[in-house]
């Protein structure tokens, strides 16, 4: 296969045969201009952008609510039927041809299909109840109990909630970084999601975009100048557990040794975890640095519909209780006796989670990761075998590639692109015939564009030469 | 059934027969000091505090999740389904009685039940597509193009999304207005929900607390004196289109006003309405004032499992495009090409509104909100003619009266308290039949209080001359 393929023709990436693959992730504080090539491919981030306009209308798949007034009942339930038929049918076409984002996608709640016919809403804070009786607090309290002692803290000392998604997490533990420390500047690497630094301009807080390894972590070095220069304020410092595009894990131990090298003692720092995807996996993986509250760290958020798997976006964010308490009762943290960033909370996705972990318990999630690291390094050896550059950093279990140069493959298999790189996230619903099937069709694909490369040089030899050929 | 429960007796409020019933909403920048006789009712929204602690947790009714691993596979799925099955009980029951939040829990979406089974992700901006296919941007952008239609603004000029709840809404309004405005002030009154201070106080805004008239409108006379005394920043103004606790309606066009007499021009300030729950119901109401695009406000949120009804928080926020074009290339907003405040969405809340507005049809909406209003007004006659002091804004279905003194009736009928006041919320699931039997069950409750006192008069009397009685 590597004969078909070598990276001079369907490669896009001037690198050396012997240098491994390092794909760099575009720097995000430039403006982002189309790129040539790739016209009308979408972000995989949405990137921070500076001078022309960002957003632009997209009405063409605009589905428009049908004039109930104008449709007697017998039509309207026809037509209501047809849409929602025709749409299934779409969902289960693009979920069965998903490899671009880290969700799992493979989950089963059919027991739990009632529910739906309730208005389940988890007012406010989990642990002061509201008097909405349509609530699912015992469910949520239970999950939560059951992270406190993933990532050991005792259950009289944390304070926690069941999220609408990763990015409510980053909000809330950012947010309580800074009522714990007013004057902290924010720290993140610049592969960080992209919504820590949008907590941090909603917040109007000092911000330090920190460099990056080629890995993906965090420049340590860097990290530690910029926390010298700035030694005269609080630090509040976002570590990825898992960056967005190459799975990057920043080096908690070395984080915190840094903090002591350079004079901060604890009351002078605050580390939000970015879990999003991987904070669910680490646990579960042997090598890994253990992400805990026995170090002191201030809060964690992970998404729920990542690993988990949920048909709506969710996840958790947990910190220790005595931020809670004194940003609360001493600052008037959010003004209110909920702490909470949003009132009113889907109370569904609770039971999602209680679900899931009742059924799968810490034994089954251990075996999706396992499964998910070993595939993921069996699509990493495949696409090697088959002359496609990749890279797969040691704790993850997305591997990142040269970004496939027809759109109608990416669109197909929903792969998430920045700049001249693609991944896939390799999630438990990722099967070996999955990635049979993809690892066929990306090689078809980066055949096809190889062909239509060299017949073009043909063709324009030919324009040159008129004479010389046929 | 007036001689039965005269005021004296069983109200609480010091109230002549023939002033009308004003209740008053304890003052929110006060601490809550736990009220004497009511030792264990939780608050009605969460309220802002000072001094003492206030998170409490509250064990008792976790759900552990169960510990899969010690359990063989059937034991496991039958402890599962009783857990879940005892659970839907619950909720029935609950959802029967409930009265007290703005929330109708009456709707069927039947024929959409199968799309659980997806992970429906409307991931970022919903005019920026990302390549995550398993996506509803049709159905939400139909969705917001009824809302464009509904608060008349050109389909080119508006910037919106579907959010998780009306809080979402508020923390994205103020956000889009502090942008604008980066200096402006902020102006809410006390009867205001507390998530717009919230985001006051997140934003790092100076904000203003304005008082409020009898009705719960904010005071207009000190709203003015207010703007005319910080005539040199710009005004941020949150507009209320149904307060939470009395239902009042802001004045917008008097609010317009008086920017002009105090002379601020149109770019000097920025308008969001918080429509909650009215904000749905308002355009149907025939003689309410309009709120509307064509008056120069920035923004309006609605949530969508109020007055629509649905199974999960949800809502609407609605701009104008230039302000999100404007913020995002010079202000770089929200750091990001998501102008939106959550990155991942849940993509079924737009498809329960997509199936609603096209089942109901404005006409249909306009027939849920007429019942509203009527079932408004007969409970206040009925709760009048049994002795019970009331009190109904013109424009609203929220009932106010003086607060139930049992605390198993509060909580049977999840009925939100504060202060010294209770309210129902006449939701489309409140028919006639449940007016019929909460009103009865009222009186008798506070039957059984007076009762009890006039008993308690007795034995202190007693008591005091041993020898008297008996």
């Amino acid at each position: 296969m590597e004969a078909i393929l070598p990276l001079s023709t369907a490669g896009r990436l001037p690198v050396p045969a012997d240098k491994p693959f390092i794909p760099a992730v575009p720097r995000s504080d430039t403006a982002e201009q189309e790129e040539p090539g790739y016209p009308s491919l979408s972000p995989y981030q949405a990137r921070p952008v500076s001078g022309s306009t960002i957003i632009s209308h997209n009405y063409t798949p605009a589905l428009p609510v049908l004039d109930a007034d104008k449709l007697d009942q017998e039509e309207l339930e026809a037509r209501i039927n047809k849409v929602i038929e025709d749409y299934k049918e779409k969902l289960q076409l693009r979920t069965d041809h998903h490899m671009g984002y880290p969700y799992n996608l493979d989950f089963d709640y059919g027991p739990l299909e009632g529910l739906q016919k309730y208005c389940i809403n988890n007012l406010g804070d989990p642990f002061i109840e509201s008097n909405y009786g349509v609530h699912s607090r015992e469910f949520e309290i239970g999950v939560l109990q059951w992270f406190a002692r993933l990532w050991e803290i005792e259950l009289d000392d944390f304070w926690g909630y069941i999220t609408n998604c990763g990015t409510e997490g980053n909000l809330h533990g950012i947010l309580v970084g800074r009522e714990v420390l007013p004057d902290g500047i924010l720290y993140a690497s610049r592969e960080t999601h992209y919504s820590v630094f949008k907590a941090g301009r909603m917040y109007r807080m000092d911000a330090v975009k920190v460099g990056t390894l080629e890995t993906g972590e965090v420049d340590y070095d860097e990290l530690k100048q910029h926390l010298a220069d700035n030694a005269a304020r609080p630090a509040i410092i976002n570590v990825n557990i898992g960056t967005t595009v190459k799975g990057a894990v920043d080096d908690l131990d070395r984080v915190l040794d840094i903090l002591k090298e350079t004079g901060y003692t604890e009351d002078r720092f605050y580390i939000h975890c970015d879990g999003a995807l991987f904070g669910m996996m680490i646990p579960f993986v042997k090598r890994a640095p253990m992400v805990t509250f026995r170090k002191p760290i201030g809060s964690i958020s992970v998404s729920g519909h990542k690993f988990v798997g949920s048909p709506v976006p969710c996840g958790v964010v947990m910190t220790r209780l005595r931020y809670i308490k004194g940003v609360s009762s001493d600052v008037e943290y959010l003004n209110s006796r909920d702490a909470t960033i949003m009132g009113s909370r889907n109370g569904h996705a609770p039971i999602y989670m209680w679900y899931t972990f009742t059924r799968k318990g810490y034994e089954g999630l251990r075996k999706d990761v396992e499964k998910c690291l070993r595939n993921a390094h069996l699509l990493k050896a495949m696409l090697e075998s088959a002359g496609v550059k990749t890279m797969l950093n040691e704790l993850s279990s997305t591997v990142v590639f040269e970004r496939p140069r027809e759109e109608v493959f990416v669109r197909k298999w929903q792969l998430a692109c920045e700049g001249d790189i693609a991944h896939v996230v390799v999630m438990p619903n990722i099967t070996i015939r999955k990635l049979e099937t993809f690892v066929q069709e990306l090689v078809e694909s980066r055949a096809r564009v190889a062909v239509a490369e060299a017949l073009k040089l043909a063709e324009s030899a030919r324009a040159a030469n008129a004479s010389d050929d046929e």
